[in-house]
């Protein structure tokens, strides 16, 4: 049984679209991945820049890009009928199609044929694979940190991914494991756990950490919330088949409701603490909480600096702002983390 | 949004089965609904007896049958070929067929073009709606009861139809709410959670037990296992999304450790009943045990009354063997329950 997986270098397909909030995706796999992205390919008219050298299909292909991955949101969730010869041709030039849109690629009966033809593949991003374990429980060799949240959308992927960047730099050996469609792009494969059928969540979620190095930390993109009342069951199957040794606490400052859920006042972080370990201590007796990390873009430098050390003394906990303070702080801990 | 439904009154279909054991489902139908079951047809050789009178299609159709339901479990999961000139003709006649096999009915083609001349529906009853919604959280009027299990597999499906028969003998208003294949067989709808994609878990269980009489008792069907590796997150959004005033743990005397998971303990009843609580206040402050249901099957009379005192005795709970003893006395402490 597999993940999702993408085949890099990318070719980052935008269509006409210029508002870089509706670009996030393909914004986020420049961010975080530079390294794989070759090229840019939009429609005339979009101004939006990634910061990459503008390409066709051909010169992509001749540049040696293998996949053309759709970097824009898309209203209605549908494929634009005026991208169909790019992506058509594309396809027949063998690049793999990425996309995470409602609308199934293989749908797409030009797609499809093309695809036939060239044996490229058409890849959906949400769509789980066809076949998945149900979870064993079993002990895997290796550690696992998690990101956990408040509430959906405080930052559990972002924070993932800068742990990894500076994990990495501090010489920890760690990987992203992306559990939804943007995360996975970024990281060129996963499974998009929430949409997996219930009775394998957990399965999932012990595939995507597989056995590793003993020294070797995978670093697993939350999803939901532990007290959420639409997701706590995606929460909870992620948390128990990751059977992480740590966790990191997401948070937005100044929320103060589940959002979208407004008869649901938010935890408190030391609640999101104590449930995650009491949980989480079915599958992994040493889990312990090792930092948190609060999107704290509506404060002022001055507020972040005094939110995060006020914040750091109440819980006795690293709190950082990843994307604002990076994370050295939570890996140090994590560097004298004694585990089994 | 609907769940899935059925049309009774039925014919029960065993083909050629004649061992009682692989033919639960249909021995299920006609013990808690034989109301319901007007007749009985099995292919020449089967000696199975579920008490009903034989039936060809033709003259359940002439007896107002307007549903076929599968009865047995089928090895491999497939529709034998030999059954298919019988499906075929309830089909056309206009019965709808009830299965809950793996293969889909309408991929059969036969099954599906007769169906399209008939109107006849062929309904898998794995296979949640296409459309769900997400869980809101938000309180209903009525009343629920939900039994949970210290495992699979140890009577919360018999628990709670026993508890219905018993609830609506002593005047109480109460329904089945079934949440799995089995039971949506009896209950005549239901749906199957297990097989709901996770995002959509808690409220597929909204959908389950919907807005009611204020004195009104939905019974809902339990699955999985709060501390169970494999299917927690099952039973997370069942519980959030059922938000019971009462559950009953259900459990099996000698049983020491999760079937097919050796390497995980039973949790105690305690453990479950202090877990299920403290998830449970999420959409319910006042969700409280109300009773065990042990299946004691292995034990003697003597010494299943000894048993049951004692766990009496140490939970301070009403305990009981559904099946054996009845539902009287954690009917009694639902009575006296005060629901806010």
């Amino acid at each position: 049984m597999k993940t999702v997986e993408l085949k890099a270098p990318y070719l980052i397909f935008t269509g006409s679209e210029s508002r870089p909030t509706y670009a996030k995706t393909g914004a986020g796999l420049v961010e975080w991945r530079r390294e794989l992205c070759l090229g840019h390919l939009r429609l005339s008219g979009s101004t939006l820049d990634l910061g990459l050298p503008d390409m066709t299909v051909a010169e992509a292909k001749a540049a040696g890009i293998r996949s053309l991955v759709i970097g824009t949101a898309l209203v209605g969730g549908r494929i634009p009928d005026d991208w169909l010869d790019i992506l058509e041709e594309a396809v027949l030039l063998g690049l793999d199609i990425v996309a995470g849109v409602h609308s199934r690629l293989a749908d797409i009966e030009r797609l499809a044929k093309a695809a036939a033809k060239s044996g490229a593949s058409l890849i959906d991003v949400r769509v789980p694979p066809a076949v998945l374990p149900v979870g064993t429980g079993k002990k895997r060799s290796g550690k696992r940190l998690l990101t956990v949240g408040t509430d959906c959308a405080v930052g559990k992927k972002y924070t993932a991914l800068q742990l990894e960047k500076d994990m990495r730099r501090a010489g920890l050996k760690a990987d992203f494991r992306a559990s939804g469609q943007t995360g996975i792009m970024i990281a060129g494969q996963g499974l998009p756990i929430d949409a997996v059928i219930s009775d394998f969540v957990s399965g999932a979620a012990e595939l995507l950490s597989p056995d590793n190095d003993a020294d070797h930390w995978d670093v697993i993109e939350g999803q939901g919330g532990i007290f959420h009342p639409g997701y706590s069951a995606v929460t909870m199957g992620l948390l128990v088949g990751s059977q992480p040794d740590a966790f990191v606490v997401c948070h937005e400052a100044g929320r103060t409701h589940i959002e979208g859920w407004e008869d649901f006042p938010l935890p408190t972080i030391e609640a999101v603490i104590e449930r995650t370990i009491l949980i989480g201590q079915l599958t992994n007796p040493n889990i312990t909480c090792v930092g948190v990390s609060v999107n704290t873009s509506s404060l002022s430098a001055d507020e972040r600096g005094k939110y995060l050390a006020d914040l750091s003394d109440r819980l006795g906990l690293p709190c950082v702002d990843a994307l604002k303070t990076g994370t050295d702080a939570i890996v140090a801990r994590l560097g004298k983390l004694k585990v089994a």
